[in-house]
């Protein structure tokens, strides 16, 4: 299963693509998509057109997206909801279905605890996906929000089996 | 000139379209857009093809968008972000250009005070469309952000000719 991570932000937006097979794990690619445009509905088309090609270029079976934190500064989180809309758009449009996890759900899941520092969450995704050229803080993100949809869609997929073997 | 304004918002999208010719405005058509869907992604899906369709349907030559005013609410804030970024990337992937306006603006422009009440805008925007059927409070506010459009084009546009004719 090939699983599109993004870490959705108006200036960076990360991604990263990796191939699970069970808990089995594979670096495909990454990189950090940068808006471009002298106004914000142009930066925002700038996005969709970079985040459609990787798409296209990838063609990943499902996607996760980093569920914003809301803080106390109002125009920032007006500025990550307008750049979490594109990230969960353009996979709708490919008809991908597309989770949305927590940043503590990704740490828990790629750290083992809830409140990691940001270098460790770098350090086990790079332990993870050895050999991987990462672009950069953003990317390790996306590419944590994909490990981590990898580890709950493999744990769910395991419960719908132990469901099924238990009525069956 | 043909003109469509937009009031973002995740569960309805007002829009409405006006025809303007200097200061002399007509009503063409206006709506409510409501989102459908099971996660936030499908929602926003199914707004963008709504939208897309409108832009298809009446093809504006320019658009305007209520610069959305930020709260305390920080997941509304967020919700309202999403909304408009399907708000000013559809008419961005139609290569017309997008202005915005915050709700003070458009009050002053329709009713000639910045803190109007929500009733006096919808009687303006009446009395300045005549005949028009106005689908609903959110369908008001379009018009209105598209009738403050016009206003500030056509005074921009009176301003570059009086610029040209005093360097002439």
């Amino acid at each position: 299963m090939r699983i599109l991570g993004i870490d959705p932000g108006l200036r960076n937006l990360g991604w990263g693509v990796i191939e699970a097979q069970g808990s089995r794990l594979s670096h495909v690619a990454n990189g950090i998509l940068h808006s471009e445009g002298a106004d914000l509905a142009r930066r925002l088309l700038s996005l969709h057109e970079q985040l459609t090609d990787i798409l296209h270029r990838y063609a990943p079976e499902t996607a996760a997206v980093e569920h914003t934190f809301v803080n106390k500064d109002g125009a920032g989180t007006l500025k990550l909801g307008q750049a979490r809309a594109i990230a969960l758009l353009v996979p709708a449009q490919f008809g991908i279905a597309v989770g949305e996890y927590a940043p503590n759900a990704v740490k828990k899941t790629v750290v083992g605890v809830g409140h990691a520092q940001k270098g460790q969450v770098d350090h086990m995704v790079r332990m993870q996906l050895p050999g991987a050229d990462i672009a950069g803080p953003d990317a390790a993100d996306a590419l944590a929000v994909a490990i981590c949809h990898a580890y709950q869609g493999a744990a769910s997929t395991r419960l719908e089996q132990a469901v099924r073997r238990a009525s069956a």
